[in-house]
C-alpha cells in the first residue's frame, strides 16, 4: 500500500489447476462462498459483456493522470496472468488502450481489471482483451512519476494482494486471497452443486418459501398476510 | 409506505386487455399521454436492452441489504404481472439473480423493476427475465427483516400501488395508475396515431417549425435570425 | 456562451474533405495529437455501440427541461452537419427522439451530441441516428423558453465554435477547433502510422519499456526491483 | 401525484398541540418510533445548522427550471405551515431565495423542504428562513409551466400528502402520515423516555452489550472471541 | 483552451471601480441580469461560509495531479485579482493549501476559484483566503507537466478569459465576461433597487401573485382552484 | 478483510507519546511526508469543523444497514483510540448516533471515522465527539448480522489494520500504517519544520518559481512566456 518505486519481480502464484476451477464459478457464487466478502465495488463494469475470466493477480499502483507503470508491469506479466490497477486518487482518465493492451496479450495476459478509465472500446472489443473499469475516457496520460508493480493494493474498495486470483465476469470482480483458494474453490463448488438442484425445483413452481423452509421463521418474526 | 410485515394477498388486477394495449405503446409514448408524469428516474435501466414489458405491479418493500421478501412476493405473483420493489433505503446490493429469477418466470411473472441490485446479468439475458434496476452487483443479500408485500411503494422516486400498471422499456419505466388505466390507454393511441403522421412529414424534410406551427410563438418571444 | 435568443444563420464550415479525413480517425488519437485536450466529460456516452461519425459542429444552447430550440435548429443543418446541444443547468430530461431524429436525418445530419437526455433508444439504433448523450430519459419536455442557435456553448465541459469539427466514437467525442483542423488532421495522421508499427512490434512480444526507452528514466526517477 | 394544474384550496391540518408535541422530538427518534420509516433521502441538507421545525405539510410540484407555483402555494399558507415542494425530474436550480422566504415568512410559514437548490444562503440565514434543500445554486428559474398545490407528491423518496407532519433537523427530514401522528408522537415520546434512562448509564461507563442483553443473541449468531 | 505551455503576461483588466460596484451585488443577482447565465456548476462550493469577493479573472489550466502551474500564475497576479484554476480532467486533489494562499494573499489575490480540491481549511479560514472548490482533499501534487497562465478556460461548465470579471459568495461564482461588465452593472442595479421595495412588498403580506400580475396568465394557462 | 464473525481482543497500540506528537501534524502534512499515500477518499467528512483526533485504530467491520457491531467494538476500546468503521457494502444509513457517541466517550474513544451515515449532529456537536462519515442521515440500522472487530479492513479506499495511527482533522483523515509511524512522525516534523520558513518567505512576497528554483525546470519543459 506503502510502498512507491518498488517493483517485486517475483510472486508467488496460486496452482493453475486451481485457478481454472475457481474461474469455472460465476463471481457471484464466489462471492457467497467466501462468506460474502471480496467483490470489488459495483461501478467496475466490464468493457463489452460476456467476458469471464479468472487469474493471479499481478498488482499495479499509479498516480492519478500517470500510466507510466503500466509499461513497468508489462515485463513481470506470465500466461495466464490478471493485472489488478489501483489508483492513488479517484481518477477516470484512459490509462490503458489498443497498444498496451497488444503488448499485454502478447505477454500472456488475460484481462486487466483498473480503478479507472480505459479507452479504445472497439479495439478491445475485438482483440477481444476483457477489460473492468469505472469509466470509458479517450483522456490520455503521462509517464512521469513512479508507482508500484506487485505491491499490496486497495482497488475498488478491495484488498488485493499479488497472487491473489481474481474471478470477473458481467456481474463484477471478486478477490479470492491466496490462502483462501482452497476454500474458497470447494465452497464455490458445493453452492453450485446445490444451485443446479435447487434451479430445477423453483423452475417447477417450488416456492422458495418452502424449499428454504421460510415459512416458520417469517411468521415468528411476525410477518401477517392479509386478505 | 409505512406498514412493515405485512401481505396483502388479494389485489385488484387491472383487465388483462387493457395492460396488453398499454403495453404496445413506448414508455415516452405513455408518459407523454398522461401529462409528462409517471417515470421513474433515469438512473432505472435494463439488464438487456431490446425488452418491453407491461403488467400489473406487484409490489414489495424491503430493508438495505436484505431480500428475504422477494422470496415472499413470489407466492402473490399471477402470471403477467410485473414485480416493483423498493427499498427503504439507498442500495445497491444484488437482491435478485437466477434462482429467483427461475422462481419468478415458473410463476407467469414478466419481469422486475428494482430499485436496488441486481446479479447474474448472463442468466438473466439467456432466459431471458427482463429486468430493470439501479445496479448491477453480485454482493449477497441476508435474510433477516420484514418488509412487506402489496403496501403503496416509492420506486425510484415514483408512487406505485399493487395493481397499477408497469410499462418498460429500453427508455425507462413508467406507472400508470389504475384508475388513469383507460384514460392513459386512449390518450396514448392518440398520440401515437398522430405520431405515424408527424413522422412521415418530417421524414420528408418538413420542419416541425412549420408542421407545429412554431414561427410565430418564436417570433412573439423574440428569437431574432441573423445573417 | 451569452446570447440568448439568437439563430446564426450562416457560420463557416470546415472543407469537407478535411472532415473526412479527422473522421478517419478515432477520439483518443486526435485527442493525443491536439495535446490532449479537446475531449468532452467521459459521462457522454454513446446511446448504442458502434457509431464514429464526424462533421461540422452546428450549436443549440436551451433551457432545463425545454427543447424548443432543437426544432429551430433543425433549419440550419446542412447535409453531413453533427449537433451539439448544451444546456443552461444541469438536466437529465429527454429532449430528443425519434421525430426529431427523423426531422435531423432527412436534413442531412450526421449525429447528436447533447449534454442532457434523449430517448427512444430502440428507434435510434434501428434509424439508426447516432447519438452521444449524459442520460437515456423517457421524461418529455417542454416548448416555453428562448435559447440560441450557432453561438458559443459549453458542452460537457468542452467549449464548441459553430464550425469546429466533431468527432465522436465509442471512446467519447472530441472538439477540433477550426483554426486548429489541418493541424490536427496531420498531427493524427502521424502519430496513427507510427502507432501501426508499434503494434506490430508489441504484438511480438517487445516491451513498451524498450520500444520507448523507458527503463533509463524510469531509473532516474528512482525504481527498484525487488528479486 | 398525477394531477398537474390544480390546487386544493382546503386542506386538514393535524391539531397544532400535537404538532408542537411532534416538533419537540428529533428527526431520527420519530423515524425509529414509526418503524424505522418515513425519512427524504439524505442529499436533504439544510441550508444553515441548528433549526429545527414541524409543521403540517403543505405540497406543490413543479416542472424542473420552473417556480412559478411556489407563487400560487404562498396563498395557500396559514400559519405554522411547512411547504414540501417536490420537481417531476432531477434539477438542482435555484427555485427559492429571499424574495419568496420574505412572502412565505409574512404568510406565517415555518419552513421549507424543497428536492431542488435554493439561492441566498446568506440572506435566508439572516432572516432565519430554514430550509433543507439538495442543492444551493444561484441558477434562476422561469415562471411558464404549471405544476399543483396541494396534491400528493414524492420529495427527496418519500410520499407526502398535504397535512402530513414534517418534522426536519440538523439529521434531515421525516414525515408522519396524517393519521399515524398521534400513534408516532407517543411511539416517539416513549421511545426518548427510554433514550434517556440510557444514556445515562452508557455514560456511566455501561456497555450496550450489557444494558440490550446482546450477548446470548451475539454466541448464538456465532460471534468468537480472539486473544 | 488549447495552449498549453503558454503564459500570457499581459491581460486587460477592467476597470476597478466596476469591479467592485459589481462585487456589491449576490451572484444571484448578476446572473439574473445577465439574462440567467453565466454561474459555474452549483458543485463548487466555498472552503467557509461568508466570503463575498470580485475581482478580474487571470485564469490557470492544470493537468490532473499537477498544481505547478498554480507557482506559475503566482507571479502575474496584480492586486485586486481572482484566479479561476481549471483542470483538463475531472479531478478532486488538494491543489492548494496554505502556502500558496500566503504566496497569494502576499501578492494581493483576493480569492481562488478552482474546479478541484483544496486543503488546509484551518489555515484558509482563519487567514482567511476566500476559496470555492469542487471537493476538499488533503492529496498533494506533483510539479511535472505544463498547463498554461491566462489562457481562455473551461472552469465548471464555464468559460473564462483573462479579465472577466468574477463574482463569488455563499451561492456560487458567476463570470461576468469583460465586454459585457457595465452592461450587468446596470442591470444588476436595477434589479437591485427593484428588489429592495418587492421585498418590503412581500414583507407587508403582498402575494407574488398580485405584486407580478401572475393571477391572469395563471388562469390562462388553466390553473385550477378546487375547495 | 475476510474474517467474520471474530473479534481480536488484543491488539498492539503504539507509543501514546508517539501518537501525539503525530497528532500534532495536521493530515496534509503527514500524507506528504510519507510519500503522498494513506488519504481516505475526500468524501469523508467531518460532522463539524474544528476538530483534530489522533490514535491507535479499533476497526470494525459491518453489513449494510446493520450496526451491531458498534456495541461489541465498544467494549474493545481503550482510552484514546480512534474507531474505524467499515462497511461490506455501499450505505448511507446512521449507523452511530448520540446513544453510541455517549459510550464510546465514556470509553475513552478519541473519535470515530465511519465509511456510511451517522445522525445526532447537534448532540455530537455538543458533546462534542468528533466524527469523519460519508453521510448524514437519520436511518436507523438493525442489529442481525456479524461482522468482526480488529481485522484489517478497507475504509474508504485505505488499508486500515488495527493499531495503525488515525489522523484526522479538517482536510480529511490519513492512515499511517504501525510499521510506518516513526518514521512518518520524522518526516512531517522535518516537513512541517521548513514549511514555517517557507511560509514566511512566500508571506515576504518572494514567489515559489525562485524558492523552489523551478523557473529552470519550467523552461527545460518548454514554457512560454508572451509579452
Amino acid at each position: 500500500m506503502y510502498e512507491l518505486g518498488v517493483v517485486h519481480r517475483n510472486i508467488e502464484r496460486p496452482d493453475s489447476e486451481v485457478v481454472a476451477r475457481l474461474g469455472s464459478f460465476g463471481v457471484a457464487t464466489i462471492h457467497e462462498a467466501m462468506g460474502r466478502v471480496g467483490l470489488l465495488e459495483p461501478y467496475m463494469r466490464p468493457v463489452f459483456v460476456g467476458a469471464h475470466v479468472a487469474g493471479p493477480a499481478v498488482t499495479v499502483l499509479m498516480q492519478p493522470g500517470d500510466n507510466w507503470m503500466l509499461h513497468v508491469v508489462a515485463e513481470q506479466l506470465h500466461p495466464g496472468d490478471v493485472v489488478v490497477a489501483a489508483v492513488t486518487a479517484d481518477c477516470t482518465d484512459g490509462y490503458f488502450g489498443e497498444l498496451l493492451a497488444t503488448s499485454f496479450k502478447a505477454r500472456g495476459a488475460r484481462g486487466l481489471v483498473i480503478d479507472a478509465g480505459v479507452r479504445d472500446v472497439r479495439a478491445l472489443t475485438e482483440m477481444p482483451f476483457p477489460v473492468w473499469s469505472k469509466a470509458i475516457s479517450a483522456k490520455g496520460t503521462v509517464k512521469a512519476t513512479l508507482g508500484s508493480v506487485n505491491v499490496p493494493v486497495v482497488c475498488a474498495g478491495a484488498l488485493v494482494h499479488p497472487g491473489d486470483v481474481v474471478v470477473a465476469d458481467d456481474d463484477g470482480v471478486v478477490i479470492v486471497p491466496a490462502p483462501l483458494v482452497h476454500k474458497a474453490m470447494e465452497a464455490a463448488a458445493a453452492r453450485e452443486a446445490s444451485e443446479g438442484e435447487k434451479r430445477a425445483k423453483l423452475a417447477a413452481g417450488v416456492l422458495g418459501l418452502d424449499m428454504y423452509g421460510m415459512r416458520e421463521p417469517l411468521e415468528k418474526a411476525g410477518l401477517k398476510y392479509i386478505d
